[in-house]
Order: structure tokens, then sequence, then C-alpha cells
């Protein structure tokens, strides 16, 4: 049966030819709103999953300029936010950078702020530069630092900016608006001025970011993390001992997701995002599976190859990966560690009951390039 | 604020006029994959939800004929199953009815069987018209009868058929094959001959359909209903006499969930279904929620008024309510109860967080048509 | 390993042999409040479960009487509810049938009620004769039957009675006093006056007693099951056909759990219940497991042998089976089903992670008595 | 009413008067193993929850060579462990510190270790003295450092002992024996020589103790914590940080408790575990609660009023609070915060529903002493 596999030849699938009788039956179909499944059914019921993203690799040191640029192009009032946001070369129509997330890279200058807004959409950060930013979610003010990983979450109040003796600010944004534009179900409202702080600064990662313990007298009925902020100075050396102690996953290094403390599950409803350390002279192994991925390179640098494309990334790179591409991740450095960062669509696809994956058999579990 | 709501002319939204130098910086954006998310944040970032369907009916009375045609003019050998699918006119390049889902008539006649398959994605049946139909589910042989709901749930094996003694049967077929194709998850599969029963005929709506009751020693480890068929025999009466003890709801009448006994959750992981009693001469007030809609007159007539235009339906006529459209149910009988059949994406919309809804305050809640 | 499994003289366990050096020290802890586990560990410790209650019979030929003759005894004013308790022998002092389950048997006299009032405690009835009778559940009136079962669970206020037109009711009660009291967690509360009903007559079983249906509106925050009354009426045929298409269990027959619609759990946080049907000429096999029951009778007759002792029992009769007891059930009919209610305090013992069971191996399965 | 709340003379409550004729009914009933329920209805239903338990104080200086001189007068050889347990003078029946809960003060000098074993009742430790102790968790071995807390549940073997260069080590052990004994469900096995190690030391605290963090790959089935032990080096700094960001509870200080990273929920199914701050000159307003505790202090001096006696308490001593006893905390120092651990049955409380609690209204919220 595996050699018929790909085959629209077999019981089962539609084989039907083109007659004259026919065609004039799929036109009186059409004037009634409606059609001849077969006719479409091959089309629509695809052997395998099929995405529409290519790979794509966005250098930052392409990107840099052109991101402070905008800061001088433009001002917030007039832009809301100064964002350079990267879209897949087959996903423009609905501004994704690949599947249906979208990702951009936004600067903030210091003493500048966004208006306060939210929307159905959720947002998520990974800082790449620059000090004393901030985000205010919810009226809770939260400092970020470079590697650090925040989320704003579906309809929680936010809004961005950098002290006025700070320094220049960049950071990745991740949003599923796609998505939920796809689901027909975003929205947007602006905050009339500034949100007031009800709670000192930090207080979220200080009070749901000691590890295995939470307040007795917690009050949290909201379907995201209560752990706004995930901070690059615990994260870094968590990675660096469990590598010491663990197998290094032969796909994926060490990889671990960021997670809501109060579920053990992803941070948002609809996003996920990870850490993973690919130890020094790291050689992964390629599988595919469901779901999509835009990556971060957060330290070291390597390489990628996504079927069977090699994209080479250092700090501050960016690339993305499909939904059921072959990749395998590579260290180029025998003595340092290389981190990537990622956020993905998991929580649609396994909440939905969509993942699964496949290990590449061939060639010692390696692509060809 | 309220006056502000749809204006893109605020603080929070992209108001950046063109210049040649900022042409100059978004070609060299484009070079890159990139773009300025201010030319298109009004866009992708809209007030409300939107939806791209448009709402549509199909009256039986102009299908049925074509449906029985279709028997006659291919062989289930040739199209796998003889389908005509449903298609809304702005949703033609996803072959979706409303939304993401998929919906579709099937006719197949005594003796006829189709061959066993499965996809990620997941199926439902509402039954038309017909005796002694049957569907096979993971092995297990179901008997169907009109006005019967019956699912087919992700990677289940499915076939279906009628028996040599029956007469022909015509089945309304609900799927989500647009959303996991969007979703980039679909796989198909073929069985190679017919599945082996594995348990006597019926015995999934006998063993997990008994009200209140469940097997002891059950095993159940799936994300779906072990209840494979909700019979029309039970749902009838349980309707009417709800009907006689609770308040009639002004949006819905009497709208009750099919139900996994064993959660209390949708019957799938991606579709739900309903079945609502309108009561004699029920006219329903309008409002509006995200979630995309197919509904099918199961009994009676009356009409449905969708952001302004009204549907008129009888039974077996089928019609789709797009996410975020106004929409009212009428009866039109003072003397009989109408009753409406839907199967929408609320496991999807709920599970992500996405479902929000909003009442018509103006016309004592009826829409102007 | 077996052959020592019974034996203290191991490695692991206290086998300190006392010295007047050591009695001293004893003295010296007792007067600190304090000893040393080693006197005791063996003791607290046990190889296997052990329980407090010993097997019982409870004939209702006996009983009927007494307890018709409790409602001559006294009023309702004097007594709050006419109700004669079994008590195991070996729990006199908790005033359990078995383990930590209370059981009586109340009496209602047509016209009587008794006064409305709420516990933490959770209570169940099994209907044992008359007509007309009621309880009243949170503002819910529902009818009573023979062999139905009703919760009125953890602080909710109820009543019973019987209508002035109806017979004399007589139900067996079960709660789950002996457990809240030992966990120090009891209260009580009398209403003042009648509560005022919320709802229609029996609107919780028809209301949620759809199979696979559930109201869309509903609005339930509650732990228990929003069900109130498993109807003799449906659950009868159910089983009736359950066992045409399942496999007979050895142990139980059929054996269906009352679960919550909900959430496909137990009707209640402390206690559960069950309904099994044992098939002409069942001879059950034997195990044991964690998990004390109470049984009714509900129809035909047979035997239980608990621990080694035949307990013949015919419909009305109760009798218990505590943890860890081998037990096995026979239908002494060679033309008749028989029905076996129980109520069981599983829901705590799986809650808490104790549930284990055993299957008896010598004998073919079966005791010797 | 509330006048009448403890009063028993209401209607509702029995108020039966003794009779020679109600007499011979009673030695009737008593003959067949039963008796009417209104001779002890006011007795098994209280108005508000009772425990049998009194609050009760160890002080370490009292204990301590007696703990000590118990590893002088047997080896573990001998008595599996060398524990002096604490006991409640009203739970001397059940080896109960408090409510069901059994606590004991091992003592393990350097070289020694006791035998591999494991119950179905569940285990916790928190270290009170020495250096280079250990304990071995399903094949896990986890160093202990002083206050530290570790758990050994339910049905995990485990053993313990201090490493040949290490110093005598002194831990409190908290085990719910007395709860699992009394729901006739507790086992014990010993095994056959030493565990094998699974697992590089500390494998789990560094896996699974990094904030916000859970290894991608990681397979968890169990129903409890994968976090075995909770390291105060990172508990103390994280409870100082969050007293400075969030409000101080009037009862409780800054109370955390240790959760289960994959759940937010309790550490295990049948206790859970805290630890709690109180700042310089605290002084705790009473409210008491369903649920038994027992604590200690892990640094600094204080007292705790329950129900009205006052026990002065310091580093190292331990105390018990009994279901629903007022109970406040108040720190002695002006200058040093207080830290308070505690272990408690809440996971059972709670999750049999039985959880209620209630402030204190006079004197400010004060207990007089």
């Amino acid at each position: 049966m595996e050699e018929n596999h790909y085959s629209d030849d077999v019981y089962g699938r539609a084989r039907v030819k083109n007659t004259p009788e026919l065609d004039a039956y799929y036109q009186e179909l059409e004037k009634l709103g409606a059609g001849a499944l077969w006719t479409v059914a091959n089309d629509i019921e695809p052997w395998e999953p099929k995405s529409n993203s290519v790979p794509m690799l966005w250098k930052y040191d392409d990107l840099r300029e052109l991101v402070l640029k905008s800061s001088e192009l433009v001002t917030p009032e007039q832009a809301g936010r100064r964002v350079v946001y990267l879209v897949n070369d087959k996903r423009k129509d609905v501004s994704a950078a690949v599947g249906w997330l979208y990702t951009g890279i936004q600067v903030t200058r210091p003493g500048e702020f966004t208006s306060a807004h939210r929307h159905r959409a959720s947002a998520l950060r990974f800082i790449m530069e620059g000090n004393k930013g901030y985000t205010v979610v919810d009226g809770n003010k939260i400092m970020l630092e470079v590697n650090d990983f925040v989320i704003t979450p579906n309809s929680a109040w936010h809004e961005h900016g950098v002290e006025e003796d700070g320094e220049t600010c960049i950071w990745q944004d991740g949003l599923d608006i796609p998505l939920v534009n796809a689901l027909e179900a975003n929205d947007y409202a602006v905050y009339d001025g500034k949100q007031p702080l009800i709670n000192p600064i930090n207080h979220s990662p200080i009070t749901f970011g000691g590890a295995g313990l939470l307040p007795a007298d917690r009050q949290w009925d909201k379907p995201y993390s209560p752990l706004f902020k995930y901070s690059w100075s615990t994260v870094y050396p968590t990675l660096l001992e469990v590598a010491k102690v663990n197998e290094i996953n032969p796909f994926d290094g060490i990889l671990m997701h960021y997670s809501n403390p109060l579920t053990g599950g992803h941070v948002m409803q609809t996003m996920g995002a990870a850490m993973q350390l690919l130890p020094p002279g790291f050689k992964g192994k390629a599988h595919k599976h469901t779901g999509s991925f835009v990556y971060q390179c957060a330290k070291g640098e390597g390489y990628t190859i996504i079927n069977g494309t090699r994209l080479d990334w250092k700090e501050r790179d960016i690339f993305c990966v499909p939904s059921w591409a072959w990749h395998e991740h590579h260290n180029l450095s025998e003595t340092e560690d290389a981190f990537l960062f990622n956020f993905n669509d998991l929580p649609v696809i396994e909440g939905l009951g969509l993942f699964q994956g496949k290990e590449l058999e061939e060639n010692n579990g390696h692509q060809m390039y």
C-alpha cells in the first residue's frame, strides 16, 4: 500500500474523467452555489500535510539599519508603532512570516512610548537590543532586557516604551494576527491615555517566577500565564544546568517550553514559545511535524537545513520553519553553545488534535543539500 | 470614545502619509522580505471581527434532483463519494460553505458503499432521506435514520453504505477540511478493503447513549465523543420536554448542544453541533457572535434574517450564518414547532479564546429588512 | 520475596526488642508528646489495605415493619426525619454502615414533609416503596418513583415529602457523614420554612437527562451533577440493551456508573453510585479492591460471597462490602436478571490516588465458603 | 436565626424524649444492626466543623537530644528508620500529630542509610540539620540541605542516607499514614537491596526547577509533582522579593504554596505544603478554616495563638493547628523576618469540596489570651 501512497489512481480517490454531460451538470450546480465534490476532492484531501509557506531567513545585519531608520521616518503618533514586519514570500496576502504567524522588529527610542491598545490577537516579544525598555500589560509594568521573553495576551491592554535615560530598544514582535483574522475574530481598541499601574514594577515575574512556588492567595481566572516575563537571567543558567543532567535530544538538543506555572501548558492559548540549546558541535537530525515556527538566534551561530536548503544564522537572525517541512539544526561552533528562541502555533495545532510528526530515516537522519 | 470607534484617525492607529522618501524605504524593505507595519496595520487590525463569507441559502427543492443525478453520472469507484458540495460565493478558493467549514449532500443507493478511508479532518453527517443507511466508524457499524446526527472524527477509519434492501439515502456531510488545510495539517489514507466490525451494530449509541450512565469498565482515551450517533428518536422528545420546563431563550428558542458524555464538551475537537427548537410563532431577537454556522431545517418552516437579508427555509433547506453576522430566527407557523440543526466551529473559536457576542439593541432587537 | 511478604522479620521493618533502657527512653518521649516510630511502625504501615468493617446483610423483611413503626412513634417535628440507620458491628462509634459511609431507611407518610436543611455532607437516596414522594434540592422539586436514584449534594438545601394523595414512601438514604465528620469539616443549617421552588417540577432530570444533549445556555459552576434524578424508567431499559451488545464482565456483569453529564465523572465529589445487571445464571468471579460499598438489590435474587461468607439477598435487601474484601456476586435465577444498586466512596479513593485491586486466582476465581 | 444557631431545640433537629416504648424499640433495632437516626443525629450532624485534635507545640530544645539518642539506641537494621514521632494528645489511637497527619523527626548519621521501601501513603521531608544527606526517589538521588523541602510520593520507592563524609542529618517527616489507614488503603513493600539510580544526581530539581520552563520532551503521567525538591536556596530569596512587591496578607503575611509545575496544584494528591514569611513586627489577624496543619519554624521567632492559647516558637520548633481552630501568627522580632514552613491536608479538604473559612470579627480580629 505504501507504494500507492501518493497515487490518486486508487479506489477511494476521485478518478472521474470529464464528459460533455458532466460539464453541463457542473454548470447547473454552479448556478446554485454548489459543485461536485469529486472535482476538488483530491485537491482538498491531500495525502500529507501541505504548507503554503516557504522557508525564509532574515539577516539582522541587513535589517538593523532599516529598523532604526523607521524611527526617524515616522513618529509613534503617526505610526502607532515603528515596526518592520517580516513577510513570507508566499504569505504576503495575510502579512504572515510563516503559516498564520506574524512577526516584526520594533524600535523604540529613549523617552518614546506607544499608545495603549488591545486586540483579540495575542502578542509576544523577544528583546534584541537596548536598555530600560518596558512594557505595560494590564496595568503591570515590566522592565525588559536582552533575550527576555514577554507576553501581551489576548485582549490585555498593553503599551511599550523606553525610559528617558535608557537606550534605543529593538525587539521582535510575534502575533497571531493572521490566524485570528482568518478565524474572523479579531478586534482592536485604543486606550484613552496611559494605563494606570496597578502593581509595583515587575510584580508579575517576581510573584509568579519563583520556581515551584505560587502565592496562596492568587486570584487568576485568565486563560494565559500570570507570568508575563521569562528572564534570560534565569532561562540561560537553567538550560546550561539542564544540559548537564539530561540526554541531548538528537533533533532538538535541549528544548524547553516557556510554560504557564498554573497549568504546565503553553503561555497563551494560541501561541507557544521555547528556548533551545544546541551544544557545541551539535548536528541535529531531521524531522518534520505540523505547526509553524519562527526562530531567532539568541546566542551563537549555526545553520538550519529546511527541506534541503541551508540557512546560516547568527545572533539576532530570524528564520522560519513551515509546517511539515524537514528541518535540522546545526551548531557551527565546536566550543560554544548556540541558543535558538522560537515561537509557534503549537497550542492551536495540539489543541485541535492536528499534531503529527515524522523522523527522517534516510542518510542517517540528515538531509542532502 | 464610541464616536471614534470606527475611525482610523486616532492616536494608536496608523496615519502615515506617503512621501517619496517613504516609498524608497518601502522598496528597500520589500527586497528583504519585509515591510513597514503601518502600511498594513489598520487593515490587519480591524476594529471588529470581519467575515469573508456571505449568508447563503441552498433550497433542497433545487438540489435534490441534482444530488440524485450524481449517483447516475458517476460510480463510487470513480468518485469515491457522490457528493454535491455547497460553496460560499466568497469562499470558492477553499471550497467552504462558510468560514472554514465544508458541507455537501451525499447520495448512496441500496447496495452501494464507499471505500473506507480516514483523514485528519473531522466529519459529521445529518441524515435527510432514506432507509437502512449505515456508517462504519473505527469498526463500529451504526444504522442511520432521518434526522440522526453522527460523527466520524479526526483520523477514524470510516465508510458508508446502504443495505441491499434499503432505500436511497441522502445525508448532509459537514467537515472541517478547509480549516485543517488552512492549518496545514490534513492527511488522507485509504483502507485496503472493508473494515472488520469490532462490535455489534449500534454498540456505541447503545452503550454510551444512556442518559447519565457510563460503563464502569470503559476504556476511552480519544479526544472525541464515544457516542457516535445522536438519534432523532431521543433528541426530538427531549427537546419537546425541555421546552415545557425552561424559559425560551429570546435569541435561540430551545438550543441544545450535542455533547460528549465523558466531558460535557463538544462532540469533536474542531466542530460542534446543536439542535434547536423554535416554538410556534417564535420571533427570535438578533445577536451576532464569532464562529461560523451551517444550518439545516430538520422540521417545520421559517426564516432567518442575516445582516438584513431574509432567507426563507423549510425542511431540508440548508443555510449559513457567517462569523459576526447579525442573525435572528423566526418560526413561520403559529401551531407547529420548527427545528434547526446546525454544525459549527465553536470548539475552535471557544478553545482559542476567540468567542465574543453582541446583542442588537435597536428596534427592540429586530433587524430591518 | 513473596514468601516474606507478610513477615515483619525482614530488613526494612521494625524489629526492636524491649530493654529497660528503651523503656525509660519511651517514657521520656511520652512526656513530650512523642514516641519512637519503631514501636508502632509495623502497625501503622500494614503490608496490605486493612478494613475496620465487617460484611453485613440487612434483610428488608426484618426491617420494614420497624421502619414503618418509626413513623408512628415519632413525628417529623420531633425527629427531623424518621430513619432507621444501619450500622456496621465494627463501626458503631462513627455510625457507619461500612467504612465511612452512612446508610439508613427513611419513611414518610402522605402529607408529611421534613424541614429544609443543608450540610457539608453529601446525600443520596434510592427509592424502595411508595408513590408521589418528592425531594426538593436547591429549589428544584423532583418526583420520586421506585428504584429512582437521586442526589442532594454538599451544601444544597433539601427537604423531602410525600403528597397528600400519595402512598407512604420508603427510601434508602446514603450519606458521607462519617467521612466528613472524620475530616472535621461537617456543618448543618436549618432553613427557615419551606424552600421556594425556582423551577418547574422535574426541571433538572428533564433538562439534563437527554442523552448526549446539554442546554447551550446552561450556567452551572457546581462541583456536582446538574442531573439530580436518574430514573429507573430509563436506567432499566438502558442496562437491558447494553447487556445485549457488550461482553459480560466476569466480576460485575454489566456495571454502569451514574455519571455527571457535564464531566463524565462521579455524581458528587465524595460518593459515587452504580447500577449493575447480573444476567440469568451469572456466577461472578471474586476480586477485591479498595473502596467501601453499600448495595441494595433493586430486582431479582442472588447472593454475594464476601471474604468467604455467603450473604443471600433479594429485592430491597441491603448489604455492604468493605474495602479490600474479596467479593463475588451470583444471580440465583436461571431466567431473570438481577439488579444491584450500590453507592460507594470511589470518588475519594480514586481522587486521592488510593485505588488498587486484585483478582482471585485460586479455584478458578471463586471463593470457598 | 443566628440566635438559635447552636440550639438543638429547633425544628429540623432531633428532639425526641425517651419513653419505655421507644427504649424497647431501640433494643429491637439494635438486634438487627440498626438504630434510630434521631438518637444520634444531633451528634453526627454538628452545627460547625469539630476537630478531635488539640493545639500542640513541640520544642526542639527538648527533643533534639532524644532524637540523637535514638540513633545510639537502635540501628537502622533493627528499626527501619530512627524516628521520634510527635503525637497529638487526642490522636494517640491513630499516631497522628493533628487530624490525620503524621509527623516525626528522623536522624541519620554519616554513612547510614535506610532500606528502600514504598507505601501507598505519601511522605515529605523538611530538612533541619546536617550536611550531605540525600534521598532517592524512584531512582532519583537528591541532595538535601537545611530548609529544603522534598517529596516522596504515593507508591514511589524511596530510601534516605547521609554520605560517609557528611554530618549527622535531622529532618522532619510528614506523612498521611493516618489518613490512608483510615481510608483502608495503605500498603507497604520493601525493596530487595538498593535502588539503581536512573538519572544523574539532582536531575529532578534541575530539570523541573527552572521557573516557567519545562522540558519539551518530558514524559510524565504521575499524579504528583515531577519536582521532588524545593530548595531553600531559591525559596528564601523568592519570598523576600515577593514581599517587596505584594501586599502583606493580614492573616498569613506572604504565604506561598509549593506547587506542581505541571499543574499549578499541590505537590501531591493528599498533602500540600507551604512556606510563609512574617515580616518584622507582623501581628496576624485570626481566622479559622477546615484542614489540618503542621508547622515548623524555619527561621526567626514568634508565637501563634490557637483557640486562645499562645504557643511561642523559634527556629526548628514544631506545632500544629487543628481544623476549624482560630489561629493567628505573630513575629516577635521588629527587625527580622520569621519563616514558617507547613504541610497540610488541603488537597483532600479542597478536592472533596470541604474547605470553608471564617475571619474573626471581634477585637479587631485578634484573640484574647
